[in-house]
């Protein structure tokens, strides 16, 4: 088998078959293809596509390529969450709660991650103690006795698709559905996930800018699991403005406590409602959503899911008193109100845009050696269909220095936009994609 | 600017300007631009197409990547004539004296390079003591004493060009149009020519099988000298059958020494009066085409050609004694006739198969290294549209080892294909491209 071969059936428009994918994948994760054989072949799947079967192989043979974490040791079906990215997601940290009080075992593994905000490790690391670090049979011992553990990549999950990314990042090949939805899916199922719960994001604030392509990645992800065997479902949220109010690691983390104990910002609750219902549906811990709609409802009501929290980050070394009393948290030196400009109604807000003024401020990574700061960020108070008076505050912001507080303040006031006419309020949950098909809200 | 903004450029429909395709080519040939990132740009290219401008825009830089050749010092318009490959193609033998004793400077840069025979230069070799070794000086000279001169390609020509077709060689990139054109009229370009007369083949042994894709590359050809300021001409010829009869070096000068004396294969003869006419226009020695086929004709005729060869032989060191009495050649051990296993008409006759029986005797190169046998090849008797009894030889096989000689004569009696229905002959010149537009026969 040759390289060349494949490129030529490739850019012919060709299909590829198993054996011609697995030598490509195993050949380039050993060095032995060179990249530039590789960004060729990427850039003919770019224009001929990959079909559902070309997909699906390529996922698995990313998953071959490296270690694959055995969770065998973990009773019941391990129902994975994955969010492809946005400004102010907080779901994990309340959703992992819910989902494992309801008695679905939550076995997360998490990276730290580049972006607007800290991952979901740095953000529990606040509570002052917390640790990540332990051997995978404490891990899969925790998740047996309080049915969650969060755990970092320690091991070399799907090389491949690192190289690969790593590749199409400098060659212009990046956007297409296929490459997108198989690097995805390829790191759940080396994390062991039996299950798969997908987030897509669309919107200004997220990788997919429109509903259409959403969906269509939504599709493929969900075609890819159910090739592999792995049940799958996608909800496609909408990620036109933030999701929920804060914007900051701590900040978020006060957030995620606040909506379990049942006080939490309405499009965030009901993001975590409808994700963990999947959750618990794939889990086959119900056998219907309402079912599982009430009993997470019932899990926050009766206080379970806040305290489900209180003894994940008791079980991983953390101070559990940050949860009864989230004022121990670090604080910003500076916190002060951003004073809309004008009067009118919240007509958009451009998520990215408070996501960099976010990062401006310090709270995310501009490269894997960054620090993170994490008391820093911004708390919304108008969200898109809101009134705002002239004077009125639309935001706080949590600085630890004035110069970057300024341009992070600039870029939030002009992330808003204000008009005279009422506007509607936008649905947050846009469609769900199952093994059956798309439904579209 | 950044490499990977213009493989998003390309990649997504649009045009490179002068700028982008300069800081490319000078990146690359620099090793500032890494492989991967061409072979992406590459693919991207075969997809989207490059336009007139950006086609000359390579080509042009590619000439500025290396040194080009001064031939300011020889007097007149210089014509080079390029012939995109054939089996038993022996023009530029013929070609280069004749139009040299019309007065026309033939200022020649030929290489050994891999094919089915050798080079220009390994067939004038055959002439004892030939030899292409001189300073550019002594060949500049030489072209302005007796009008011709054959040197090798010493200089650094098109780096660039180099570079990028053995990535494309690797990477199922080759088979675009704007890439192999400005390939091609880069290296003519970078070896001093002011105009440019092409030999386009079409056929079964040549490059482009089709007439199609022949007048396409033709006109992309032509197009680029055009842009570039290269007066450019390309005759558009047939491959489907070797041209002339024989195939092999020695046996390829021989057939030169006849058809410079007035007696060579009617094809052969042909293609040599057009190339030659139009290489006498473009150098503006005549101002019509049917003035410049009668002074040819005439040069033939009264055996100033056949002079003109005896004069390039002996100012580069060859014995000329060789032209009056070629018998003097080299011969090989083994010269057999093959004879016809049925009777009947010739329909065709695979020129790459006849080509490939010639390197199995040993006539080309396979790799750089390889030796040359300048005696082996083949001479046909029979052509297209010609009748063969049963027990006729329809080419004569000259071989130097029993072994190959079995296998390539079986190749050759593959190649044939005879039929019992008569056959017509197939034009020689399928058509004629110029600035003017295209003209099909």
């Amino acid at each position: 088998m040759r390289m060349y071969d494949l490129i030529m059936k490739k850019r012919n428009g060709e299909e590829l078959t198993t054996e011609e994918i697995n030598f490509f994948v195993e050949g380039y994760t050993k060095g032995e293809i060179p990249d530039y054989q590789v960004s060729a072949l990427m850039m003919a799947i770019y224009f001929q596509k990959m079909n559902k079967r070309e997909t699906a192989d390529l996922t698995m043979a990313m998953v071959k390529s490296g270690e694959v974490v055995d969770l065998s040791g973990i009773e019941g079906i391990k129902v994975d969450k994955h969010s492809t990215g946005g400004v102010g997601d907080t779901t994990t940290l309340i959703l992992g709660p819910i989902v494992a009080a309801a008695g679905v075992p939550v076995a997360k593994m998490s990276g730290r991650g580049l972006g607007h905000t800290g991952g979901t490790i740095d953000k529990l690391e606040s509570f002052k103690g917390f640790s990540v670090d332990m051997p995978i049979e404490k891990f899969i011992e925790n998740v047996n006795d309080i049915k969650i553990a969060i755990g970092g990549q320690t091991a070399n999950l799907a090389p491949a698709d690192k190289k690969l990314y790593a590749l199409r990042d400098v060659t212009a090949t990046v956007d297409n559905i296929s490459l997108i939805a198989s690097s995805i899916m390829s790191k759940k199922i080396a994390s062991g996930a039996d299950a798969i719960v997908l987030d897509v994001k669309t919107g200004s604030g997220a990788f997919m800018k429109n509903e259409e392509s959403s969906f269509e990645l939504a599709k493929e992800m969900v075609d890819i699991g159910t090739n592999v065997g792995r049940k799958t479902v996608a909800i496609i949220t909408d990620m036109d403005q933030p999701l929920g109010y804060a914007v900051g690691n701590i900040l978020e983390v006060k957030e995620a406590i606040e909506t379990l104990k049942g006080n939490g910002p309405s499009d965030l609750t009901e993001l975590c409602l409808t994700l963990g219902s999947y959750m618990l549906l794939l889990s086959e811990k119900v056998t219907d959503l309402d079912e599982a709609r009430r009993i997470l409802k019932d899990i926050i009501r009766s206080g379970k899911g806040i305290e489900k929290l209180k003894e994940l980050v008791e079980a991983q070394g953390g101070d559990p008193a940050f949860v009864d009393n989230p004022s121990l948290f670090e604080k910003a030196s500076i916190i002060e109100p951003i004073i809309a400009s004008k009067e009118g109604y919240i007509k958009g807000i451009k998520a990215d845009d408070i996501g960099r003024a976010a990062l401006v401020l310090g709270a995310g990574r501009e490269t894997k050696e960054s620090e993170i700061d994490l008391s820093v960020g911004v708390v919304l108070h108008k969200k898109i269909g809101d009134y705002v008076k002239k004077g009125e505050a639309i935001a706080t912001i949590h600085a630890n220095d004035d110069e970057k507080k300024k341009v992070a303040t600039k870029m939030i006031l002009e992330a808003y936009e204000i008009v005279n006419e009422k506007v509607e309020r936008k649905p947050l949950i846009k469609g769900i994609v199952t093994e059956k098909g798309i439904e579209k809200f």
